[in-house]
């Protein structure tokens, strides 16, 4: 029988990291700091503390460079890491490039995304200091279902404001939460005041993530045995998310190959944080010469579009202020069906190595992201959510000017999760229901016209 | 740090089998024949030969012990195999056994189930002998969007007649089939006469498996550049299916445990066949001592209630007869959830090992079923397919027998596949909207009654 060639990098369960890491310990400027938008003075870990464990607010803070996973967290890792490093060698074939195509997948979590890297991590901490329930927001559905899942884990509760049009149109993401043990609300709901009173004035409402951030944070506001849980943004969640970029470089090494460009489509921020952070602690180092790729959705361009400035995280306006790129708080982005990528900011961190040029950005609209996401699919076999589609889009496009140069060149971009709660939107592509959206131009002006000002 | 335990046994892409492993080399006493439905003699290869490829016909009738796997074919298996072993340590906890349970997990497939295992080296050997197209029926759908991905990566045309009930209410398994490429039909059709018939007789009917797979037969049978190809029963499938069981083999040894019973859940038999019959193999030879136990839904009790005897495989009689444990081919399951188990017959291979007294079976009702995903789920993080509910219900009552014992059981079970395409019906048990079905005592013996007379 002829020789196989290699598709899968997998490495044993005791390869998964040791340790988080930290770019913060490595940036050649420091981040600007998180202001409390009462005083514009920089907040305290006080501040924090009624709806974050200890641990977690330590973590936002820390300037060291590697901060140990505990145990338990790495033997629940175990589960579903080290997560697979696939080389497309069909999808380079469908192709016909001369690149070599490499994709980490996370797909492979039993919630189907890299979101419980960070959920177990926060649910483990929150038992610790005994936390008996935790809120979170969700939009899409793949943050709330690994809280949910990590909650039953460590026996804790689980309370999920779930966007209106989301709990309506995704009933089976909810089933999943809810078989998880987690409950689940429409937001807005009649369960917080800020739920009650957007009901009474918008009776009708379909909500937004903005609001269910409001109603989460509420409930953990109030009771001192509830704790509040983000999904992307914060350094701690991306934190997390770096085992994604430590496991792919082991592996690219076992493929004995070296990225020239790395690729992640970005929202948040945190599954593109996962992979390239630990990349860019070598670029600042001069050991990696990748260009790194952030790649957002034409509808919400934050980091090619946005300005990078102070901005509230929320669009009612209760968290802190962070420096970041924006697109207005106040901005509503278009209902593209890779929610996971409508946010108006991005993490603070990442818009951080932005701003020293560590990274570039590239937007891709939604029909290609979709024809990029089905090419792939008959190729790979992988349904992707809709989100990592804009990854692979651009990693499409990688490949093809390679093929017009002729040269080699290798890629290498995080395949975030599949899709298989997503496929409305795969029905609606092939049905010709989907749509590309122009540059929301005016909306975004007027929005960033209303930005706090500062200092 | 504290070491970790080992709850995920994983081979290298190395050690993916190089051979599919043929137990009726094995057998103490050969199989029945199938015999031709007019004559009532033992079909011959060119009876088969409109439907299959030689390849495969050959392989139906093969007393080889060792299949060669084509070198294509186990590059594609690489997408996902060796599939993962896994110590199910939180599920033991909370349990509080003393007994050891693994599982071997399928789900990881692309398609997300064993079924991708057959649909690929059936997509090879058509391709290879130059056949365009393939028809098949799906039900549940599991088998429709493993073969519409078999045959995007071979680039042959897929027809997928889904019985008309599932076509509505699961229209995102149609979705991924459609995304993979696939054109999906729902059955009975006015594309082919046996479905114009049926239509212009019953026009309001929700279909059946027997009528789909009567529509791609005869789409088969009438187009010399589409073959048929069928998702379990038949001997070549369960063939493909037994890398499970042989890489499950080696995996247990990594773990140095040795199963006191195996257990899968029963249907058409294919997915309990690929992990058992490699331990079949060694319990003929007397190198293996274990319980082996095919556990079935009590709405469809073919091993535990039926008869071993000569019946159609589907419901329009158009198939050889086999024989097989038997609840009569007019008879039609309750609509339970796990409609992969809907099947009024089993496999006539793992009938004969039923026979012979190498397997035992049980049965479990569908509410018992869906509770034992549920407490899965929240232990291991997986969404089990409703099915694959079957066999964990099975694995956890022998799990609390020797709690109960006070005495270790090292139990092994096929997890087949995740429930990701099928929340509705978790949605649904957790509602309280599912129910336990009665043994069908008088529709069985009623059709039980109707079995054609041989010999």
């Amino acid at each position: 029988m002829a020789g196989m060639e290699t598709i899968q990098y997998n490495l044993p369960q005791s390869r998964i990291p040791q340790a988080w890491y930290n770019i913060v310990a490595d940036l050649p400027k420091p981040m600007a700091p998180v202001l409390h938008p009462g005083t514009m003075k920089p907040i305290g870990p006080d501040d924090l503390a009624p709806l974050f464990p200890l641990a977690l607010i330590l973590q936002e803070v820390s300037t060291e460079r590697e901060i140990e996973i505990p145990g338990e967290v790495r033997q629940i890792y175990a589960q579903w890491r080290p997560s697979p490093l696939y080389r497309a060698r069909r999808l380079e074939q469908a192709l016909d490039t001369p690149a070599h195509i490499y994709y980490k997948y996370e797909g492979v979590s039993p919630a189907g995304s890299h979101k419980p890297n960070t959920a177990v991590a926060q649910a483990y901490y929150n038992k610790k200091e005994g936390t008996k329930r935790l809120s979170t927001e969700t939009g899409a559905g793949q943050w709330g279902s690994s809280l949910a899942m990590a909650c039953a884990f460590f026996g804790m509760e689980c309370k999920v404001y779930m966007v209106r049009v989301s709990y309506d149109q995704k009933p089976y993401r909810r089933a999943l939460m809810e078989a998880y043990g987690a409950t689940v609300a429409a937001s807005p709901s009649n369960e917080t005041e800020i739920g009650r009173a957007i009901l009474q004035e918008h009776p009708g409402t379909s909500g937004s993530l903005g609001i269910a951030i409001s109603e989460a944070v509420e409930v953990a506001a109030k009771d001192p045995n509830t704790k509040y849980a983000l999904g992307s943004v914060l350094n701690h969640v991306l934190l997390h998310q770096t085992v994604i970029g430590q496991e792919a470089i082991e592996q690219m090494a076992m493929a004995d190959d070296e990225p020239d460009v790395i690729l992640g489509c970005t929202g948040g921020g945190s599954n593109f944080a996962g992979l390239v952070m630990p990349y860019l602690g070598r670029k600042i180092k001069g050991q990696c010469n990748a260009r790194v790729v952030a790649v957002e959705p034409a509808a919400c361009p934050s980091l090619t579009k946005g300005r990078f400035t102070y901005d509230f995280g929320d669009t009612g306006h209760l968290t802190p202020l962070v420096k970041m790129h924006t697109l207005g708080s106040t901005f509503v982005p278009p209902g593209i069906h890779a929610g996971g990528l409508r946010y108006h900011g991005m993490a603070p961190l990442v818009s951080h190595v932005m701003d020293l040029g560590l990274i570039e950005a590239t937007t891709v609209q939604q029909l290609d992201a979709f024809a990029a996401g089905i090419q792939f699919a008959r190729a790979e076999g992988i349904i992707p959510a809709p989100e990592a589609n804009h990854a692979i889009a651009g990693a499409i496009a990688e490949a093809l000017q390679a093929k017009q140069e002729g040269k080699p060149r290798t890629i290498l971009f995080s395949l975030s999760g599949h899709g298989h709660f997503d496929m409305q939107s795969y029905a609606d592509y092939q049905a010709g229901k989907l749509q590309n959206y122009d540059y929301p131009e005016e909306e975004i002006a007027m929005a960033l016209a209303g930005l706090p000002t500062v200092g």
